[in-house]
């Protein structure tokens, strides 16, 4: 008599419920009365009038979902004029539109690797990077974080095609990612350069044009980059954005793009009522970094330690894994929500509190965070 | 002097236009004249009132994204009602909602299966199927096309854990897999059974309940469903559905959920009422095979070539590759979207036209469809 065929499961859930690591889903109401630091909403834009109404009036008009491949019946003139806009917003020849970010990354990996190609990859890269790395059927080197230095020998020693990658903004620590140094490591190598700027469009980068605008290789030769429509633009789904040539290329080949139900309209609606937000409230990206950089400063002052923010994310350190998700919990008690990363999931094995500053944050919000913190902050 | 690091898509462009392969985005206006039998809107939900209404309603009451990964801001109540409801309509003890059936079966594939586990898979199986396996860490080994026996062998001659996917319902050639077959393989050897009903949902099984259902295998031990909200729901997503504790497994475990944005609020509520409307209206399933099996009478009466329909995918075979993107060019030209498979995405070589035998077109519509399709249909 065979066991039954999930009964590994059981015995996975008690070690996981034994190393007090179980995660559990909790829905939250439409009327939420906790403070928010804890999601992506970096410019407070999922809730405002123009982008609710920018995806209720695209379901109206163009129908609950896209119906199909963007290749067969999913693609919509709402999904090119968003494309063209976010390219042009963006500083990039051409924008193509995907369900997520993920899916995004997965195909700018894969598409832009093969079989002979070298992806050096940054250690601290988002988790879609990593399983695009894997999906592709390039070799992979991770490189340690942030160390251009790094990136220039492994590309020195090998012969043949090659593609960096990194996030612009690390979302754990929320750092910056030296984007120069290994910008010139590619151009060194003649290597490609693929950017995920999901932390870093709408707070990095002229009224939030992003990392790669600021640093000056928007639309550069060799650089491409990943986006998320579902941070600073208030909605769903992801883009890589680069050369004309590249993205007639993702959609030839990329397999998340050509064998994915386009994106739904109203999300589609949703970012582009962000992305005009945006373009007519470019002090909505410097107020995100300046609430960053307040939070910080006031929470060091008190002692806590954390990484000085170079975008939105505030990161502050935990004792351990159990303070940290005591912390969590103490904040979310005081009204406060907050996110919580601890081992596995940070490489480092720090565990830490992870904040969002949103620019739509007010002055008292700012104090209740800050007042909340620092009052449930694990002593010693 | 280095190469500019893209000069390869250069020349992969030139052999894909050579070989007649491009690719290339047509973006549908709002008020498109063509009759549409190419997309997957199974059911025609997409722009029924309800359908669009649920998605505006929601966007308006819950914002125009999720903000965040399900675990962290991500998971509203209407996910938890839609999560709810999808399994108590398909038969299933729980239900996990995705942004897209890809990273559903991303998920599926990837966090039930380890590194010692086996997993076998249909030659027929969908592209993210095939990219699941190769995500997973498992040996996959691919069986011939709908066959239960050659699943058996292939879990005889493996000792461990071992997990069979396959397509309900293939969307080539719109045939159904052998369930029962694979089903009593798969308990013979207790192994898992994954099952991706994408295109048997809302066709398949009493008032549309899928083919899981229909097979007497809903709910059934070591039996996971993967959906889509995209096809027969009129929206966007994807879902996994199983035992309660598989479904806390994902939550726990899979990389497609825990490291991608929620599904946005609009997209819930555009797949919850269409859900509804299915419950409401069960005739709807029926409606969509009877005018496949009508699209396939009528045109195999006139000599043409095809498949069977065991759901609501018709698929009519062209003499080449050529021929086939010619006879889809006419049908357009004639008012009639129309899918075209040719290789590189069809593995056994044979072109076809690919058909939808949506439940709301009418006598006139499938009329001037069958009509169409004659008229333009290759000689000899």
């Amino acid at each position: 008599m065979p066991r039954s065929p999930f009964d590994w499961i059981d015995e996975q859930a008690v070690r996981r419920e034994r190393a007090g690591l179980v995660r559990t889903l909790r829905p939250r109401p439409v009327d939420s009365a906790l403070l928010d630091l804890a999601g992506n909403d970096y410019l407070g834009l999922t809730r405002r009038p123009e982008v609710t109404e920018g995806a209720a009036g695209a379901a109206r008009r163009w129908g609950g979902g896209a119906t199909g491949s963007r290749l067969v019946t999913g693609t919509t003139e709402l999904h090119g004029q968003l494309e063209r806009e976010l390219a042009d917003f963006c500083g990039f020849e051409a924008a193509l539109v995907f369900s997520s970010g993920y899916t995004a990354n997965l195909a700018a990996l894969t598409a832009l690797s093969d079989r002979d190609s070298l992806i050096v990859s940054d250690a601290g890269n988002h988790a879609s990077i990593v399983d695009g790395c894997r999906l592709s059927r390039a070799g992979t080197t991770v490189v340690p974080h942030a160390e251009p230095e790094a990136v220039r020998k492994t590309l020195d020693a090998h012969d043949g095609r090659a593609l960096v990658v990194t996030d612009s903004v690390f979302s754990v620590d929320g750092d910056a990612a030296p984007l120069a140094g290994f910008a010139e490591a590619c151009r060194e190598h003649g290597a490609a350069l693929v950017v995920d700027d999901a932390h870093g469009l709408g707070v990095l980068g002229d009224g939030g044009r992003g990392a790669l605008h600021a640093a000056g290789l928007a639309g550069a030769d060799g650089v491409v980059a990943t986006l998320t429509l579902s941070k600073s633009l208030g909605s769903q789904g992801g883009a890589v954005l680069g050369p004309a040539k590249v993205v007639e290329h993702l959609v030839n080949t990329a397999r998340t793009f050509i064998f994915d139900t386009g994106l739904a309209p109203a999300a589609v609606g949703a970012a582009l009522a962000g992305l005009r937000l945006l373009r007519q409230e470019p002090e909505l990206a410097g107020r995100a970094r300046a609430v960053a950089a307040e939070l910080h400063r006031r929470l060091t002052a008190e002692g806590l330690r954390a990484v000085r923010p170079d975008a939105a994310v505030v990161s502050v350190q935990a004792p351990s894994p159990e303070a940290a998700v005591r912390w969590a919990a103490d904040c979310r008690e005081g009204g406060l929500a907050v996110g919580c990363f601890r081992p596995p999931s940070v490489p480092d094995g720090v565990s830490r509190l992870r904040l969002t500053a949103r620019a739509d944050l007010t002055r008292d919000q700012i104090d209740a965070a800050v007042e909340t913190i620092l009052r449930t902050a694990p002593t010693g």
